[in-house]
């Protein structure tokens, strides 16, 4: 249970604001084992509703789910350049087993691209087997001592997807689908608006031709690199021998794609929606939507509460105008011997989007109390229609919590021609996504990273590009070959 | 694709058969890690419906969902004694991390006691924090090298719940009911007959004090443990300092259980179920349950077939006769340049409960053309009201499957008194369940191991007991204390 202390704020300091709300909402806890993380009952109900929406809209493309060993023979790692490069240095190896030493030592999957392609070039003849799209829900360990609960850890939960196409336009077209099929949850299931784009060659995937993403600003004005999606081209299928005959009788290598979100995004929920009172959880991600709260003074007052409590919750579940797989989530918490108040505290530091109070006076009145937990507005529902009512109130919550953030994320991005000065100035201050022109240059990259700690986020896709796009390189002058997105991330 | 190539029979050699069937069926492959397995969209979509049977089931018993930690320190198994002893030869050490050499090595959960135990013991302070009632989906790992596909592999996924109470009793009563929802499920979803009953002192799990299992006879006469259900008793709460205070304010050590099915269940569905044609699978736990082939001539007639076919298809998902959230999981086969034969062989060796033929004399006659995959019998079914049918003919199916293995179990049990000779004769050619006494010796259980490869499956529950108790020990003549049930097992 909470301990009521107040929490730190987030102006005061965003990052003890934020350990103390993933803490004190019992979303995760810290193990035993350095850099790696438990993720508590209210935690792993959040990622189960992500993960069912996710999956469904994965099956929907096509996708099938499978599963692929966690081991990985140390020389596989070491079959595509880059990929060794950028994985090596974060990998666990197991030397042991069985109480012998083994002969090839193994590394515990960073990710899990080179295990699948070597099976895909078992399983893929002919033309005929392409597409094959395959996506695996799995846990996986880069090594990573400096601990920020869900953000990063040395073990985390993800999904990754892993095509096979025949043409580079085929796998080019599943990539920017499933970022498509990312912005889509986050902004419609978390409430969370992002900006798709490409990475530059620095900050892209080792092993991709091209890697998009999601991004997202959280309250500290810092982005979140949320989801990505790798064009991979032919690297892994030359490395693994992933060939297929095409329909005129020639071998072709393959081409793939990869794709992955994980339990990160449990902390960007937390970082885009959270208050100075604790969780703000958008009703669609909610594992409870509704909590009830029967309030009573005397003890035969208490039987009557309760037993109206369970009716009203009754009639919430049983309303099916959401559609018959899509009941109210509803919860009614009839504990003795704790007073309202401490209820709402609770309730409130987990994040549950509306609360009902009902007392004997609202019994009398034929309504309930309701109070939301995103803009703490509080009034009366009729007793009459109340399951309608309470479920266009949420839908109402889940619209306008991406309202107010897709506002912040605009206040806090900045568009005008700048000087370096002036955006050292920024990145040392407040922070903010700057759109500013790019001389393309990975030296100018390498500075800015040095000397501000801000990175290159994204060249934002069409749709968030500036209406004049940028003429000068912000740190150069030099002419711009893009408008990208600057900011500190995660 | 399958190839067409005769499987080998059950009769002729059942353990290349399953192999054959788990191949060509493509439920599962063989991973370049020796001992570790990729589990095929085929079978992870068993697993899946499995999973999501279970996890209700966990649900409605008040169970919620968590993720610990894969990795777990060395030192944490040596705290129990028992339980190191059993699981230290099986290890995973991981020595190396992010390029350098771990201070202390780090195991591989081969289960989660430890761990989880741990972290009980830092969120329970009083009696009000009882019952903790935990279940966790992962992967383990346990050093075997002797692969067999979903039996026994060095990686497999499973659940493990894992709870806390305040008293024995209460322990007792978890892990009694936990056995309960693995017995409803086996045999009404897996259609897999299971007896269940107590573990011997020799087969109990390392660090329980009792073990209760579900045993699933094969077609081979082989035992096979599909679930345990353990009262781990104050073993790891007193290794783990797992205490509360009580309602009386005294201090008191929690009482424990653990519970856990694993992908080894899949294995079991195949040697229940298959036959010398492939798999076959419970409706229930079908991701496809009907497999619609429609059959045409000439080009002119393929796309009205293909089109009859959509119709079909679509009546019968609409269909709400099961439930709303319960539609019918139905699939069309209408590729081209495949015959309707090679595709019934196909759908037969991956085991889809029922196909639809629908040519156009079908059509004609305002009827379909069914074919169970279970007893293969085949039957028009008119148009008229087809999806009520087609659903009561898979609740049949469902039905007829589970009772035609409990009549094996039954044909291949042995309740007639006997003496130790003719077991050995009986072990040495096809196998039984044997009910007999036991005098309570654990020699003469490792006796009647070494001598005949069989064990004590279990001290059956009181409604598995002969009617009458069979009065001495077959291997001794002395007094049996019990009556126990011997087989070769998995």
């Amino acid at each position: 249970m909470a301990d009521d202390k107040k929490l730190t704020t987030r102006a005061d300091d965003f990052s003890a604001w934020y350990n103390e709300v993933v803490l004190r909402a019992e979303l995760a806890d810290y193990s035993p084992v350095k850099g790696s993380m438990v993720i508590r009952p209210n935690g792993y109900g959040i990622w189960e509703r992500m993960q069912r929406a996710l999956d469904d809209m994965f099956k929907a493309t096509g996708h099938q789910n499978a599963y692929f060993p966690l081991l990985i023979p140390e020389s596989f790692l070491k079959k595509e350049a880059q990929h060794v490069e950028g994985f090596a240095p974060e990998v666990a190896v197991v030397t042991h087993g069985g109480g012998k030493k083994l002969e090839e030592p193994l590394i515990i999957r960073p990710t899990s691209e080179t295990i699948i392609y070597h099976m895909f070039a078992k399983w893929v003849q002919s033309y005929r087997d392409l597409p094959l799209l395959i996506n695996q829900w799995a846990n996986v360990v880069r090594w990573e001592m400096r601990t920020r609960l869900f953000l990063r850890t040395l073990e985390f939960l993800w999904q990754e997807g892993h095509t096979a196409h025949a043409t580079h336009d085929e796998a080019e077209e599943e990539t920017r689908r499933m970022l498509g099929v990312y912005r889509d949850f986050m902004e419609n299931w978390m409430a969370m608006p992002v900006i798709t784009g490409l990475k530059t060659e620095s900050e892209k995937f080792a092993g991709a031709l091209r890697t998009y993403s999601c991004e997202a600003m959280m309250q500290d004005n810092k982005a979140l690199q949320a989801g990505t999606s790798h064009n991979l081209g032919q690297n892994f299928a030359k490395a693994f021998e992933l060939k297929f005959q095409t329909e005129k009788g020639d071998e072709a290598f393959a081409w793939n794609t990869s794709w992955g979100v994980s339990t990160r995004m449990v902390g960007g929920l937390v970082m885009t929606h959270g208050d100075d009172n604790g969780l703000r959880v958008p009703p669609r991600l909610a594992p409870i939507e509704v909590v009830i709260v029967p309030i009573w003074k005397a003890d035969e007052e208490r039987v009557r509460m309760v037993e109206a409590a369970h009716n009203l919750r009754n009639e919430l579940v049983a309303w099916t105008g959401r559609g018959a797989t899509d009941r109210l989530r509803v919860h009614i918490d009839a504990r003795v011997g704790i007073k309202p108040g401490a209820k709402y505290y609770e309730w409130e530091l987990r994040g549950i989007p509306l609360r009902l109070e009902l007392g004997p006076k609202d019994l009398e009145k034929q309504s309930v109390f309701s109070a939301r937990r995103d803009t703490r507005e509080k009034a009366a529902i009729p007793m009459a229609g109340v399951a309608a009512s309470v479920a266009a109130l949420l839908e109402r919550i889940q619209n306008d919590m991406f309202a107010a953030a897709k506002a912040r994320q605009e206040a806090n991005s900045i568009r005008t021609a700048m000087t370096y000065e002036k955006f050292k100035e920024i990145m040392a201050g407040d922070g903010a996504f700057v759109y500013a022109g790019w001389n393309g240059d990975p030296a100018v990259e390498a500075r800015v990273k040095e000397e501000t700690k801000a990175t290159i986020r994204c060249i934002p896709d069409a749709e968030f590009r500036s209406a004049v796009a940028p003429a000068t390189c912000m740190v150069t002058g030099e002419p711009a070959k893009f408008e990208v997105i600057w900011a500190k991330a995660y």
